[in-house]
């Protein structure tokens, strides 16, 4: 194998990173939210199609029991038939005109415009979500109850990372026992950490009111909630299989109808409440979202919804959850196609780790979903970081370092420029013929290392002796102290003013800076 | 998110875990080697054109230094042109006519016939190689240089993990200093260990002739050995950019001569001994390999042969190799396509994690690469698990490992049967009209159990619950504890006579068993 020559010469290295330590625009970045996925199709044109039948045969046949009495008046009057066994079936016709009215575009915007996501195409966003009861301590291994404070320690952390691209509410603040404290506070919480999209549910239908009026208050208004609404709804509205939720249905129906965006999302588990075929387990998830798109859709024709197949893989010898399987891939992979064919914004999970503690399995557990989810041109890629047990428990370290791990990730989502230069030989005769004989110095090197390579922030390239000579730092530490770094600087994002009128509106807690 | 209901029911878990560990027969293991990938297209048709037209025009324009004087000979024989710049130069027509007679698919045949690879079309296989010169111990921390022990132990380990298809030599022997005893000890050791496909690096032509005896005693004769050559000769050829590493062609035309199969190795680094755009990058490799086809079938036409591009990535502030990289795998996978654009069964590095020791960051860097040379149907994929430190660090925790993380892959390389059976709605129905509303206790669920999803050896899926009560196993102790229960029974592969055979003509190291 060749040598590594560049570890031979200390010449223009400092030259090097000098260059590279020079921020560059936006514009310029080797990676950021929205690159172009889809060059991963993990099933046939033909395989979505018969996937695509069997869900609208499921639709027909089977239906959906448990809509709440406003879904029942608002689906039969979009033509779906009450069967006398209480299951709300639906006529394909029915299906493929709600389709055609959805909303194929939507923008989840950011509190900052400059995070405004959008998704559409096969644009590629990671973020995080998830309802983890723990927060893991990799030093002490506890897996303690997750607080609010955490939750916005979160946010905070995700404010600063460039390649996670939203914040969907990944864990529970536990310390809150009120379902109308706990939306309140979580939406308080997220909001304070960041100004990138969050995403959050809600309790029930009660607790919606009151949550308006907070989003109301921090976004300026009604008006301005609706022309820019921050916050979307992660929504269960269905409780596999092919179960109408019927409290989430009726929060599902004020939040379209206050200009909310929601995420349809279908939570199955192959083998336990979906179907255990890969395949079939698609079909049971397309079926229900389907079903939420006719939902949604005949609230309020064309409102901003994500289409999110989430179905998960049980480990068949126990019926627990295996976030962290091929098979989660897989199936995550091909529902991304499937948004594509309908030509729908979606999302499902990736990223997940089986793995309790941010360890070596975390670390393929988290990639294998997560790149196979980004190649294949998923738009939002849930819980692509910092969740472990199956998603019980969230890891801020996990987080920093999965920062790491999805600048990888994009980079392959960028994929390769094919262009007149970089299949131009000139530079190789230059090198070969009567030049240097190595690339080092070239221009043309000097050029790409900002705008087509993407460095780590915490994970470590040493060469074995450089490692030594610091002291062989660990990985662990290392993401420890890149996230005390971010908190300790991490300002708060609510003014002062708005922060006294909130807290004199609703009961919030009193969170930490650091 | 729909709470796994497995986690409550105990009942059929037993009965599942048991008909879980009942051996299934070869045919129905849900992965094995040489699954079709090839759905990840990471370049264009028109891109791949391109890349290939570019690099029959540096043949043509630059061409190749340094070829020894049989290969000067050979070569324009077959009517390369010798420049008076003292570089071979390979016109289209030469390149075309070699490319229509060279090797399609090739065996690579195990002295267990059970592990021959047939390495053609899109069939996936990993395996370890490199030319790491430390063990990375993962509990001291310690980088020591590696052995003749340490070669045969990871031999072993290979033999008894499925989802490690071939074992490339992955280190050298540092405790040998003399040149033929290191290369007949690299046999012995990995002969010794492991009866799946073996190969290696010779250090100069040299030490060929008495190489070939010992494997000619190995196999029972030359004949047999001709028949079944169970060892491949890894020969970087080239020294990049563009130059013929002469005593390696030296080594090559004597290993084609005695029927050895031969990786084409062409490892430069993109940014320092290959162009830094990764398109160009490819380029080169390309067109070193293509020099190498020419050379190969000049010498004997058809003769097996990989075409082994393995351009590697700078990281480009330092310019030290980062092997663990986004571009790595991008290069890795263009240069899969390029090999099915030629129809010849090709080779390239993935797998290798610039970490240090087997952490999280490991875990992204050997996942990312291998999904991506899985998910191209890259034929050889080489480095797939152990190696740490860019190439520099071996670790047999990690090989352990990386079995599971490779079982994953395959899983993903397998993809998604869609059949009348999985398209087909009749078990929802039978589920959700009237049925028990889950699909844990279903005939489908019961035997898909087997074949479709694949289970970790090493890799935790307990709950936090579960694992508190197990006392928090930590993955690297796991990891630690099953490379020792494999080292203490695993068998010597080489038969007392053979053994006192060999150790009658050869200076060979004396193995420790466990």
């Amino acid at each position: 194998m060749a040598a590594p020559p560049g570890r031979r010469r200390g010449g223009g290295r400092a030259a090097r990173l000098s260059a590279r330590a020079a921020p560059l625009p936006a514009d310029l970045r080797p990676v950021r939210p929205g690159l172009d996925g889809g060059r991963y199709k993990v099933l046939d044109d033909a395989d979505v199609i018969r996937i695509h039948t069997a869900a609208l045969d499921a639709l027909e046949q089977i239906g959906l029991a448990n809509a709440p009495a406003s879904g029942v008046d608002l689906l039969t009057g979009a033509r779906a038939i009450l069967g006398p066994d209480g299951r709300l079936r639906f006529p394909r016709a029915l299906v493929e005109d709600m389709l055609a009215c959805a909303a194929k575009a939507v923008v989840l915007p950011g509190r900052d415009p400059a995070f405004d996501l959008d998704v559409s195409g096969n644009r590629v966003h990671f973020g995080t979500a998830g309802a983890a009861v723990h927060v893991v301590d990799p030093v002490t291994l506890d897996y303690r109850e997750s607080t609010t404070q955490d939750l916005y320690d979160a946010a905070r952390l995700v404010q600063a990372l460039d390649n996670v691209h939203f914040f969907q509410r990944p864990m529970v603040c536990r310390d809150i026992t009120d379902n109308f404290e706990l939306d309140t506070n979580t939406i308080y919480a997220a909001c304070a950490g960041t100004t990138k999209h969050i995403g959050t549910s809600f309790v029930g239908p009660d607790t919606l009111p009151g949550c308006l009026e907070l989003l109301y208050l921090i976004a300026g208004g009604e008006a301005a909630f609706r022309a820019r609404p921050f916050v979307s709804n992660s929504n269960c509205f269905v409780v596999p299989p092919m179960t109408f939720a019927t409290e989430s249905c009726e929060v599902m129906e004020i939040c379209v109808r206050a200009g909310m965006p929601v995420l349809l999302l279908s939570a199955g588990q192959a083998g336990a409440t979906a179907p255990a075929p890969i395949a079939t387990a698609v079909v049971q998830a397309v079926a229900e979202c389907l079903a939420g798109v006719v939902y949604v859709n005949a609230i309020c024709p064309g409102a901003p919804a994500i289409f999110g197949t989430w179905p998960f893989v049980s480990d068949l010898r126990t019926g627990a959850m295996s976030g962290g399987s091929g098979e989660q891939a897989l199936l995550t992979a091909a529902c991304a196609q499937m948004h594509k064919f309908y030509g729908l914004p979606g999302g499902a999970a990736a990223g997940i780790a089986d793995a309790k503690l941010p360890d070596m399995q975390a670390g393929w557990e988290q990639a294998i979903s997560n790149t196979m989810a980004g190649l294949s041109g998923l738009n939002m890629v849930y819980e692509a970081v910092g969740m472990h047990a199956s998603l019980l428990g969230f890891c801020m370290e996990s987080l920093v370092l999965g920062n790491d791990l999805l600048g990888q990730v994009l980079r392959c989502v960028r994929g390769i420029e094919v262009t007149d230069e970089t299949v131009s030989i000139d530079v190789m005769k230059a090198v070969c013929l009567g030049g240097p004989g190595h690339y080092l110095g070239q221009d043309q090197t000097l050029k790409l290392m900002q705008s087509e390579y993407v460095y780590p922030d915490v994970a470590n390239r040493m060469s074995p002796k450089e490692w030594v000579e610091a002291g062989q730092p660990q990985l662990l530490d290392q993401a420890r102290a890149r996230k005390e770094a971010i908190l300790a600087s991490a300002p708060h994002l609510l003014s002062r003013d708005l922060e006294t009128r909130l807290k004199s509106r609703f009961n919030l807690v009193t969170l930490s800076h650091n």
